[in-house]
């Protein structure tokens, strides 16, 4: 991999390196238009602008075997589907025909770095460009697959013994998402209003309405498919990485009180469905293969056959942090971990989805679950572990403390991937801040 | 409301008459475009078809109030969506116009009536044309306000003392399904694969993987979305009509051997996710008004301001009905009950989705949950409940018997509101046929 680019204060350790080139939809304060885009270094290269300003020939010898009309089309919409429907191997010739656009020594410099008008026209600031959800979602479904995390809120809730449930070393535990609520990066929440049982232990139950007061975060790695499969017919999990289209960060906000009222027997309804946030920028799947790694967790429980996977490196080690940012702009990085604490893969989620025939479409979302690791309240993915339920605080930066978040919040998710030679894949920002709930 | 049509084999007794005027979208031989369409008595009237071949000021007499531009396009889509999103006050007045063009006294005969060719181009046998999937569904979510099921699949699985979940008076227990696997009626069902619990007393428990060995129905009502909302504000209660556009019957198939296993702590996933199938017609919400009733079920407790309605009459009386056809042809019905048994309305199921401020969409979908009546086992809406979890019986017609579902069973659902006069609004069918599991 080239580590050095003809771009501008370019960096190989930016998160959008040339390693990465992430695919993300932009528009800007001269094109409204949502439009798909990637991201190099501390710039947007505008795809649908600047594919139609070159000739068709040469385009084919940077993404050769594409159909540049197919491509130019899926280019042009407002979301990034009709290029994640074009496939897995497009994707992959389409990311290095980039890659070869951006280096110092690219065999293509009259395609943009000598191309002015294209580069005036396509190339933008990431600090200029809006960024839009990238994906039209259909479903989204959220897992449970973060070992410790499970681990530790059935700890919180029915004690060492019983922490976890009979099924988890079986399956992938599961349950369905709410797509109207997923926004990209930036997006504010609003703090949910909810039936809430101030008193779980007095008889008879009586919940109040208000504002959630355990509003928590959850860190967790978001999947985007991109090869659909018909309705009753299964994905086996050795052809499931040809499904996937790439990777986002996910917070999936969670009302704690809400949640805890509501959740028997159907499952988190209101106390989830009020916000998920996205980070902006699709890391391709390709560009996570060289981070591979065996799973941290070790699962001795004989799998069924449709969850056994070929090679041990289901997971990825990809760095992750939560910080915290109070009103007043102090920041703190609350939490530290890595996703090879996932326990099941997402082939492994997406074969068990689809075992029994249920259909998965371009777009769909996989959330990971929550992401912690086995040291300690400084490796949680959510508050809820960190404080054990509201019992302890987080201390923060200039002498604030949460059990929860606090209206005027903003919490954070990074993370990123790194070889240990400096070719690093990031993932921008995965943001959100909370505003007052509506007065009632 | 007149009770005679010009139309050829017109009864006021059918599921279609003039009282009703669903809505739905069917393709013919001769036009494989899905469209929009009304049904009445035996016969589909294409709206994309016969719309534009009217002078637009006459259109505006029959639709008076109406941006006949702007309907047009709405109903020159391939879903009801558009349309839908017109709100119900246009809904109102479309219906009422086509209501005025189909009986024997029209006053507007020269538009349908005596146009031979408009008839000829517009109006089909319902035996003719193909239905499809009336509305793009964003999300669906399934309520659980069936009390009398509520409360027997409680008893099942917990006992008398503990049926119901300290939660459910007070809130419309709900939980979010898969969109991705909703089909029209006839669509062929195949019986899931999946992960069960064989014994569920044996420890350590070992799980298999096969075909659901239990695979029920569920009879609900469906309940589309027209008028979206704002994330992060809430619908009122009082205004939650206008966000209805209208009801579909609603078979939720569930695998209860899946389910079982799978559930804890997350709600259901595969035992669910592999098919629903709703009726093709969207009744509209205000062809369903004249029969509004009480729930049956009083609930004493102090509902939350939020779920507090005016008026006493949130539920409707649909009789409803369980058909199930055997491979070799023989139909028995095995349930009857009435959507009076519902607890909670679907304007206090709007009103407690949006409560911390969840978007709704035009064409979301939300389900009532499993509808029973408090007489035995002839009055339930899954086999679950007529069986007791499979230890007896239902007894069919050519001395066949079932405890839950085999391969080559179809279930019909069917529901109509009658008034005692002889003026019925019907759903038509929602039937799906049982194919063998994939072998694996
Ligand atoms: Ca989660
Ligand atoms: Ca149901
Ligand atoms: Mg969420
Ligand atoms: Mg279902
Ligand atoms: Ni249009």
């Amino acid at each position: 991999m080239a580590k050095e680019s003809w771009l501008p204060d370019y960096s190989p350790a930016s998160d959008f390196s040339l390693a990465n080139i992430p695919f993300g939809i932009i528009s800007t304060p001269d094109n409204q238009t949502p439009r798909p885009a990637i991201a190099i270094g501390d710039f947007a290269l505008d795809l649908k602008t600047w594919l139609p300003m070159i000739n068709k020939e040469t385009v084919s010898d940077v993404f050769p075997g594409v159909d540049i009309s197919q491509l130019t089309h899926a280019l042009s919409q407002s979301t990034l589907n009709a290029f994640a429907a074009l496939g897995r191997p497009v994707h992959r010739i389409v990311r290095k025909g980039i890659q070869d656009l951006l280096p110092k020594d690219t065999p293509f410099p009259q395609l943009l770095q000598d191309n002015e008008e294209g580069r005036t026209k396509a190339l933008k600031r990431l600090s200029e460009v809006t960024m839009h959800l990238p994906m039209e979602i259909g479903d989204y479904t959220d897992f449970y697959a973060g070992y410790h995390h499970a681990y530790a809120v059935g700890v919180i809730f029915r004690g060492p013994e019983n922490a976890l449930q009979s099924n988890y070393m079986h399956l992938p535990v599961g349950y369905h998402g709410r797509a109207s609520s997923i926004v990209v990066d930036g997006t504010p929440i609003r703090r949910p209003v909810g039936q809430i049982l101030l008193d779980p232990k007095a008889e008879p139950k009586q919940p109040v309405v208000g504002p959630t007061r355990k509003l928590d975060i959850e860190l967790e790695l978001g999947c985007f498919i991109s090869k659909p499969n018909e309705m009753g017919e299964a994905v086996d999990v050795k052809q499931a990485q040809e499904h996937i289209f790439g990777y986002v960060l996910l917070n999936d906000w969670s009302a704690r009180d809400i949640q805890a009222w509501e959740y028997v027997p159907l499952g988190p309804f209101n106390g989830k469905n009020f916000g998920t946030t996205i980070s902006a920028w699709i890391v391709l799947a390709d560009a996570l293969e060289p981070f591979r790694v065996k799973s941290e967790i070790e699962n001795k429980t004989e799998l069924q056959g449709y969850l056994k996977e070929e090679g041990e490196k289901g997971a990825f080690d990809i760095k992750l942090e939560v910080d915290l940012t109070t009103a007043d702009g102090s920041e703190t990085t609350i939490g530290r971990t890595s996703s090879k604490y996932l326990m099941w893969s997402f082939p492994q989620m997406i074969a068990h989805h689809t075992l029994g025939g249920c259909p998965m479409r371009t777009g769909d979302l996989l959330g990971s679950g929550t992401i912690s690791g086995p040291g300690g309240v400084k490796e949680r993915g959510s508050l809820l572990e960190m404080t054990e339920n509201g019992k302890n605080e987080v201390l923060l930066a200039g002498m604030n403390a949460r059990t929860f978040l606090k209206d005027g919040d903003s919490v954070t998710l990074r993370g990123f991937c790194d070889d240990g030679s400096g070719v690093r894949v990031g993932f921008g920002r995965c943001a959100g801040k909370i505003y007052s709930a509506v007065q009632r």
